[in-house]
């Protein structure tokens, strides 16, 4: 079959390998849509074959997969943090393959139904928009508090429209990029800011009652933003990290201790997440669709897909690779 | 009158000056028993004067200081929060004065009534277990968890005893200084370890269930002890800073997202925390008699008092000075 191989960072091949098979317990899938977001574990699909075993998921399902593979038996996992497992592997990652091939196995517990209402586009579109979700309810967010959204990419825009289906009435982007502050409006941000040109501090501080937004969330992972975002939130506010840090961030523990400020860090997703986000597209209260920037084939995933994401990555959102469309 | 007055960190003089007056709404003490920490805002006295519109305090009184000096009126106080007042003073810091005079004089809402069945003694013992007690209260602690706590020094053995209080069952202690892992011990610490000779990160771990404390209080501030609370505490734990850092620490925003774990600041106390620290004394739950390890008199406090502080720090706990005992 034919799949795309990552030879380091820059060096993608289309290459022809062996079909992987399907063995107990295991579900073999279609990939249909897969988002791009360096790996390839976004992604929607149709299930091809099923293991020994396996009887609540049958051959034509249309399924998106939730990439944690977890070893179910460690304390994280008994107590339901599959997502901070201590075997955690990611499919794409470890082992599994990723979605940009012809064909993927994978273990039943990665593989979730689709319901008919949704496309397999948008199925692909789950997974970051599970980021977002889980992050929203992970954190201390509720109704009628104000929100700061540090970076208005694809996670920042997700958790803009999980704060929207909650409800929130004050969000507040903090963006350079011009198109991505025309998404964060689009998507339903009330109040977008440049760091470049405004003081986030003073002027968060000021939209929200003159004390600062209640939670932050920072979908940026750069140190400037950091250090806006723990001052701009009020006393015993919390921000909430979703980034990548490749390095070490600094910071203030004073700034933390003066306001009884909370910094945690959230990590993708919980069994229940998934599923939380499918129910709200299918409900019409998420319409992630204007999400999709592009729609590209395998062969151009080079060309059309990484290259983009690298140099003209302002300008879009997610760009999907139509697998087996 | 007499007072010490500070004329630069080391140089600490007894000096007459001035008795200060007592204005509508306050209320003038004659300190009792200081204790050292810096500024001597640990402090219980008796009532000499009360200040027109005062009818809830009189003289003779025994009380105690809550040495936090708020407005009330920003959004912070509003919430309760008055440790995290936008025009937060303190008492000793901010031009109020401090407990190592023989008269001062106070706001109302810095005064509060000591219980008969308390000595004037342990009534300054009262504002340092309040930073624990608060710590602990703030903190996501509940029956049943494990604890590190980094520092042996007053406030990490004021948090041992707020958790023996709370019913803590696993108390582990970080501290190098062997009196201090005496101190440790004697108040309730299951475990105490050494930072120099134990890995703490691992045998932390081990001691919890395999997976690391629940929770953590930092009440060292140093960059080696944050970097091992953090990894010795657990999926979704929390490390709480109650030290006061003078530089920015280095996090790893990676090692709090991988295990969904939580970093949050606590300040000095809240309305309540005094109370709850004097009823605990009062029904011998607390017995913070041995924090107390020397009493001096104001003129030794230069050579008895702050000298022993910088060089014999390890072998004490709390100093008091007997002002007008
Ligand atoms: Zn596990
Ligand atoms: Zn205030």
């Amino acid at each position: 079959m034919q799949a795309l191989r990552f030879h380091g960072q820059k060096d993608i091949r289309l290459e022809e390998i062996d079909i992987p098979t399907c063995g107990k317990g295991q579900v073999k899938i279609k990939p249909a849509y897969v988002g791009i977001c360096g790996t390839g574990h976004e992604f929607s699909g149709v299930v091809e074959e099923v293991g020994e075993e396996i009887d609540d998921v049958k051959v034509g399902d249309r399924v998106v997969v939730q990439p944690i593979i977890y070893d179910g038996t460690c304390g994280a996992c008994k107590a339901g943090f599959i997502n901070c497992c201590d075997k955690n592997g990611f499919v794409g990652l470890s082992g599994w393959g990723g979605g940009l091939a012809e064909h993927i196995v994978l273990p039943r517990s990665a593989v979730i139904s689709l319901p008919d209402s949704i496309s397999l586009e948008v199925g692909a579109l789950v997974e970051p928009l599970a980021v977002a979700w889980h992050a929203v309810n992970m954190s201390p967010y509720q109704k009628g508090d104000s929100v700061l959204v540090l970076g208005g990419g694809p996670i920042g825009l997700a958790v803009i429209q999980s704060l929207k289906v909650k409800g929130c009435e004050k969000i507040i982007v903090s963006e350079v990029a011009p198109r991505r502050k025309e998404f964060a409006k689009q998507f339903g941000a009330h109040y977008v800011l440049d760091p470049t040109k405004d003081d986030i501090v003073s002027t968060v501080r000021e939209i929200c009652d003159g004390q600062g937004a209640n939670v932050a969330f920072d979908a940026a992972g750069v140190q400037a933003g950091l250090d806006q975002a723990i001052l701009a939130i009020r006393a015993r506010g919390t921000l909430v990290n979703i980034a990548v840090w490749e390095k070490a961030a600094s910071i203030q523990p004073n700034s933390l201790v003066f306001r009884e400020r909370r910094y945690m860090g959230v990590a993708t997703y919980v069994q229940g997440d998934f599923q939380d986000v499918m129910d709200a597209i299918a409900s019409g209260k998420l319409r992630p669709e204007a999400m999709i920037t592009r729609k590209i084939s395998m062969n151009e995933v080079e060309e059309k897909g990484f290259k983009t994401l690298v140099h003209d990555k302002d300008n879009h959102v997610k760009i999907l690779v139509e697998v087996c469309p």
